[in-house]
C-alpha cells in the first residue's frame, strides 16, 4: 500500500487507486465602457469534479475510468484500457489525441489556470479511439485513429447530431524528442491531425473562445458559423526545464476546409516560469507533471511557490472571415502547499482586435481578468 | 486500516475512505374527498444515492467529494477542501451554510424521515463558498461567504439563470454553546443569514413545501410567485441529550425583502425521542450524529430502536400573501440493526390552513401520511 | 486483502470492493438497397461505464451501489441492500426481476455481445422492489414485488410520466432446478411475471428492437403504439455445461393485455458454445458467470478463447398487429486474455419479415451485422 493522495494498492503486477479532483474558481473580468454583457464581471463556479479509479490488471493491462461533473453534466474523461509491452503501449477508449503539449498537460499541473486560447478555440477534446505509443530513451511517438467524443456518440436523436449517424473520424500523430543537455531537459515536439467531419459537416462550426476564465460564458472571440468538411491542424512544441526554471512555447495552425476558400487560423503561446522555492517543474513522458514540494507546508516549509508568465496569441481572422485576434499576457502565481493540492492566482490582460462582442461600437479593446483557483487532484 | 462501513485507510496524518449512501422510500398520502391530485396516494422512489470519498492529505488538509443522484439528476453534495489548525477550520467548496440544526444533521441520522418543513420551504441547500469555523471546548463559531449552488453556477444559458450572470451572495453565521450539565448534554444555538439575490431577483420566488414525503411532488403549501431582492433569515436552536432521551426545538424566521411590503414567514419544530434499547443519540461538533448500536443484530441484540415524536409548524402567510399554514405531528420509529444501516417508519398528521391545493373548494383540511425508508450510509 | 480486479478488503464478516466497468463498441450494419437510414452503417459508442462499490456490513447485511453512464445519461444499475440468513436472502432496492436467464447473466459474461432480442423488445429493465430468494442445494426460488425503474419514479413532471403518479407494479417469480448429472451441470428454469401498468396505461407502448448492435438506434422491428393495461409474460430456460462445452435455450411469451383483443408476442434463442482453450463456462446461483482463464496471457498462455453460435428469434406479429419477425444467426468469438477483461467479435445475419423500416418498399430483407467490443469489468 503506497500513498498518492489516496492509497495505492499493489500486489504483484496489479494495482488500484481511487482518483478524485476538485477545482473551484473565482474570477473577475473587467467591463469596458459601453459593453453590455452580464457574463463578464464577477463569476465563480466549480470548474471540474472528478471521481474514478485507475489500476493495473496484470500481464501488461491497465485502465483508467473517470467521471467528470462539469458544466452541469456528467462527462467521461480518461476512460480507457491500455496494454503495455516493452516500449509499446496500446490504448482503447476515450482519450486525448496528442493535440498539443498544453492540451496534454493535466489541468491541475499547468502553469496558469486555463490552457492556451487555441486549445479551446480549435475544439480540442477527448474522443473515442485507439492509440499506439512507442517510447524509448528520448523518443516518444504517438499515433491513433479516433471517432468523436462519447457524448456525441451516445446522442440518440435523429439527424446530424445522432450518435449512430456520426461517421466523423480523425488520424492523429505526435512525435517528441526530449534529450537532456547538461542539466537541461529539452523538449522538441510536433503533431499533425486530419479530421473528416463527414455527416457532421451538416452542422455549421464556430471557432470561438472565452475571455480566459471558464466561469464566464461570453465568447469574446468567435467566427461566424462556417461550413466545414475537414480539419487539418498541426503544431510545433518547444520546452525546457533547468533547475527552478522552465520555458515552453507552441505554435498551432488550423486549416478549416470546406466549400469556398479554406480558412487558416493560428494560435500559440510562449511562457517562462520559475520556482521561488527549491522545486523544479517535473517533466516525463512528453509532458509536464505535477510538483511534489520539497518542503511541504507544516513540514519545515511553505510548500512550492512558482511564478509563471505567459504570452498567449490567437488569430481567428482569415480572409473575409473576421473572428478576431487576441494578444494576451497572463501572470500566474501557483502555490502548492502539499502534494495534490494547489492554489492558483492569475492576472491577465487580453487585447482584442475585432472582438465578436462590441463595446459601444468598438471591437478593439482590452479586458483585465483576475482569477483564483483551488485545485485538489489525486 | 480501520472500518467505517467501508475500510478507512490511515497512514501518518493521511487517510482515505470511500463513501456511499442508499435511501429508498415507500409512502402513502391520504386524499381528502374532492382533492384531485394524483401526486398523492401511494408513491415510492430512491430518495438519495451517493458515491464519493473523503480523506486527509496531511499538514491539516482534508477533503470530501460526493456525487449524489437524486431527482433524476446528478448533484454535488459535500465537495470541499478543508484546512485545520488547532481550533480553526477553513472550508472551501460546496457546503451547507450552517442554516439550522435540523438542516445540518445528516439525512441518515435525523430523528424522522424528512427535515422540518421550514428547511425546504425556505430553500436551504448547499452552496459554493468559504467557511471559517472556531471550535474549542463547549463553543462553536461558524461564519462564511457563499454564492449559489453549483448547478446554478454551472448553468450556461443567457439571462437571469446563467451561471456567469449569477452575482447573488450571502453572509452566514452560527454560534453554538454546548455545555455538559451533570449527565446532560445541552445545545444552545443561533444563526443569522443575509442573502443578496442581485440579478437573481429577476426570477420570481415561490416558498412551498411537500406533504412531508419527498416521493410526492405536490406542494400543498405554496406562496404565489414573489419578487424578492434580499432574504434575511435567522433561527434559534435548543437541544438536550440525557441517556436514552433527547429533545430538540428550533424556531426560524425568514424575511423576504422586495418591492412592496416585506413578507415574514416562520417555521419551527419541537421533538422528543427515546431509545427503547440501551443506546443514546450521539452529539458532537454542534450536531447530532448517527447511532452505533450497543447490541447489533446478530451479535446478542436486535440493534438500536428509537421512538421520536415531533411537532412541525410552518407559516407561509404574511399580510395579504396566503401561502398557508401547517401544524404537523410526526411519529417516527427508527431501527438501526447494525451501524450504517437504518429502517425508518413514520406516520404524520398534517393539518393545513389555507393549502395551495383545494379539496372540493376547502383549503383547510388534514392529511395522513405514512412513510417507510431504508437507509444505508457509510 | 484479496484481489478481484480491484482490491477486496475483508475484515471479520465485513468486506468492501470498488467496482468498475468499461465497454466500448465498434460495429457495422449492412444497408440493403433502397433503405435510407443513416443509423445503419458504421457506428461506435461507449456501451456502458460503471463505477460503484459493493460490500458486506456484517450480521448478514450487504449492499451493491453502481452508477452507470450509458446513452448520455447517468443511471443506477444494481443498487440494493441485502440480508442473508441461511438459504434465504432479502434484497431491497433497484434490481432485476429475474426476467430470464439471458437477462440475468451479466453483460460482460454473456456468450455474445448483446442479449436475446426479446429481452429488449419486451422492455426488461431493473426496477425498484423487494425480492426474496431461497437457495439450497440444486434449487433456487425467487419472488418479488416491484414498482418501476428509478428514473421513472424520480420524474418530477405532472401527468402520466410523473414519478409520484406512477402506481404501476409487478409480481415476479422464478424457479430453477440445477442438478449435476455426471460431469454435466444442468439448468431447468422458468419464470412468470404479471405487471399492472395502472396510470402508466395512459402512455401508449411500442415493442421494438434494434438490429442487434446497440450503437445503432434504428428500430428495425417495431409494433405500432399500443394501449396496454397489463403485461403477463413467462418463459422457460434450459442450459447445460460440460467441460469446454455449454448449451442454452429459452422461450419467452409476452401477453400484452389492453382494450380490444390481446396481443401475444414471442421470443427465444438457442445457443451452443465451446472453449478452444482449456476453460469452462462458470455456472452458479442460477446464472452463467465470467471465465477466469486457466492460462492467462503473459503467464504461459493466451487466455481463454470461446466460440459461440446463437439462433435468436423474435415475433412481434399478433393478429392484425404487424411488428415484424426476426430470424437471426449470431456467431461470437470471445477472447478473455486475463480475468476481468474480454474482447468480443460477433457477426450476425438477421432475416426480417415485416420490418418497420422499408427498403425500397420491401419489408422482408436481411441485414449483415459485424460488431466488436472491448469489456473491462471488476
Amino acid at each position: 500500500i503506497g500513498w498518492k493522495g489516496s492509497p495505492q494498492f499493489t500486489s504483484e503486477d496489479r494495482s488500484f487507486k481511487v482518483k478524485g479532483r476538485i477545482q473551484t474558481d473565482l474570477g473577475h473580468v473587467s467591463t469596458p465602457r459601453g459593453l453590455n454583457d452580464r457574463g463578464l464581471g464577477l463569476s465563480n463556479e466549480v470548474r471540474r469534479i472528478r471521481l474514478g479509479g485507475e489500476g493495473k490488471l496484470g500481464s501488461g493491462f491497465g485502465y483508467k475510468l473517470e467521471l467528470e461533473l462539469s458544466d452541469n453534466a456528467v462527462d467521461l474523461v480518461d476512460t480507457f484500457v491500455t496494454w503495455e509491452k516493452g516500449p509499446w503501449q496500446v490504448a482503447i477508449g476515450n482519450q486525448n489525441q496528442f493535440q498539443s503539449l498544453d492540451e496534454l498537460v493535466g489541468d491541475t499541473t499547468g502553469s496558469v489556470m486555463e490552457r492556451a486560447a487555441f486549445t479551446d478555440a480549435f475544439g480540442f477534446e477527448r474522443r473515442m479511439g485507439i492509440a499506439l505509443q512507442y517510447r524509448k530513451g528520448d523518443v516518444l511517438l504517438q499515433a491513433g485513429v479516433f471517432s468523436d467524443d462519447i457524448d456525441a456518440l451516445a446522442d440518440s436523436s435523429d439527424g446530424p447530431d445522432g450518435g449512430d449517424e456520426n461517421d466523423s473520424f480523425s488520424l492523429d500523430g505526435r512525435a517528441v524528442y526530449a534529450p537532456k543537455a547538461g542539466g537541461t531537459q529539452l523538449h522538441f515536439g510536433g503533431s499533425a491531425h486530419l479530421r473528416e467531419l463527414n455527416r457532421l459537416a451538416e452542422n455549421p462550426v464556430r471557432y470561438r473562445q472565452r475571455p480566459y476564465l471558464h466561469s464566464s460564458n461570453s465568447r469574446v472571440l468567435a467566427t461566424p458559423a462556417l461550413r466545414i468538411e475537414r480539419e487539418l491542424h498541426y503544431g510545433l512544441e518547444l520546452a525546457a526545464v533547468r533547475g527552478r526554471w522552465h520555458a515552453a512555447a507552441e505554435a498551432h495552425w488550423l486549416e478549416a476546409i470546406g466549400p469556398g476558400p479554406n480558412r487558416r487560423f493560428f494560435g500559440g503561446y510562449a511562457e517562462l516560469g520559475v520556482y521561488l522555492t527549491d522545486d523544479s517543474r517535473p517533466y516525463r513522458s512528453g509532458i509536464f507533471g505535477g510538483a511534489k514540494p520539497s518542503s511541504p507546508l507544516g513540514k519545515n516549509g511553505i510548500g512550492a511557490v512558482q511564478i509563471n508568465l505567459r504570452y498567449d496569441y490567437l488569430d481567428l481572422d482569415s480572409g473575409p472571415i473576421r473572428g478576431g485576434r487576441q494578444n494576451a499576457v497572463i501572470a500566474g502565481l501557483v502555490w502548492t502547499p502539499i502534494e495534490y493540492l494547489r492554489f492558483n492566482l492569475n492576472h491577465a490582460y487580453l487585447a482584442y482586435d475585432g472582438a465578436a462582442i462590441a463595446a459601444a461600437g468598438r471591437r478593439d479593446y482590452g479586458l483585465h481578468v483576475t482569477g483564483a483557483r483551488m485545485e485538489l487532484d489525486f
